[in-house]
């Protein structure tokens, strides 16, 4: 059986921050990542889609950046929740990210039909600022390495969400 | 009535290399980017779908980093096809490239229901790698930046596609 992750920062958001077609547990047609934390590093697993291709046989770079752009946004919030002394599924909100900035260097073709395992190791900046180096594998074969710059959701947002 | 690429380099990838979820003409699931050259700029022009949404009213940053993907391997490819002496709709075959790097800078929160415009500016690196810079506006708005180094597509690629 395939790992998946149990307890995933993205259950957590509340509703009104979970329609991201990355990682909302409420947009239908999303890829619903999921982020947990393995140790004290962080994972999202994903297995893509058959339409989720470049070249036939190998992954679309565009959703490779796309997982690791929400693991980015989903570790940071884990890191950052752990470090206000919280859990997921302790009942207390988590703190909610944006992505400031995404980079992704691809290492070799991402073969298609194989589950995709994104680790993150996860380091402070400033209080509204975490980085999150990610490693993505099809199997035991590291396809990808990205960094993702994420930022606590600024009000604008907020504001936004809550209209 | 919104500005569109009537000459897009995917209209003459081979139907193999046609299934790209993000520019594959033939992926009837995909964003269907295309990209045409704009002066001695490239574009390519999308719409997001409602459910490409990060928090409600904003564009999802996975979409915006696909766009610039797939704007930056078409972008190479019309311009290693110019150098060679072709332009689309000519019948000659363009090069296919890969990507070796994405990097992307969101800078302000992208509005959704807006048509955005990618903006290319390509530069030779060498014979097999070209980088592609690109600004993606909502309107007259910079909502992100981006960089893609393409990579000519290897043997490895094309064999699997031959299959």
């Amino acid at each position: 059986m395939e790992p998946v992750v149990v307890k995933a920062i993205q259950d957590e958001y509340p509703d009104t921050f979970s329609w991201c077609y990355g990682c909302g547990r409420l947009n239908e047609k999303g890829h619903h990542f999921r982020t947990g934390w393995e140790g004290d590093q962080t994972v999202t697993y994903f297995t893509p889609e058959p339409q989720h291709t470049a070249i036939p046989g190998f992954v679309y770079g565009g959703v490779i950046a796309s997982l690791i752009d929400c693991h980015g946004t989903g570790s940071a919030s884990l890191a950052l929740h752990r470090k206000n002394g919280h859990e997921v599924g302790d009942g207390a909100e988590p703190p909610r990210f944006v992505t400031g900035s995404l980079k992704v260097k691809f290492i070799r073709p991402t073969p298609q039909g194989v589950q995709l395992k994104a680790v993150g190791t996860v380091q402070e900046i400033s209080p509204t600022k975490w980085k999150v180096d990610a490693e993505v594998y099809a199997g035991d074969t590291l396809c990808a390495k990205g960094e993702v710059i994420a930022v606590l959701m600024p009000d604008t947002f907020v504001k936004h969400g809550e209209q």
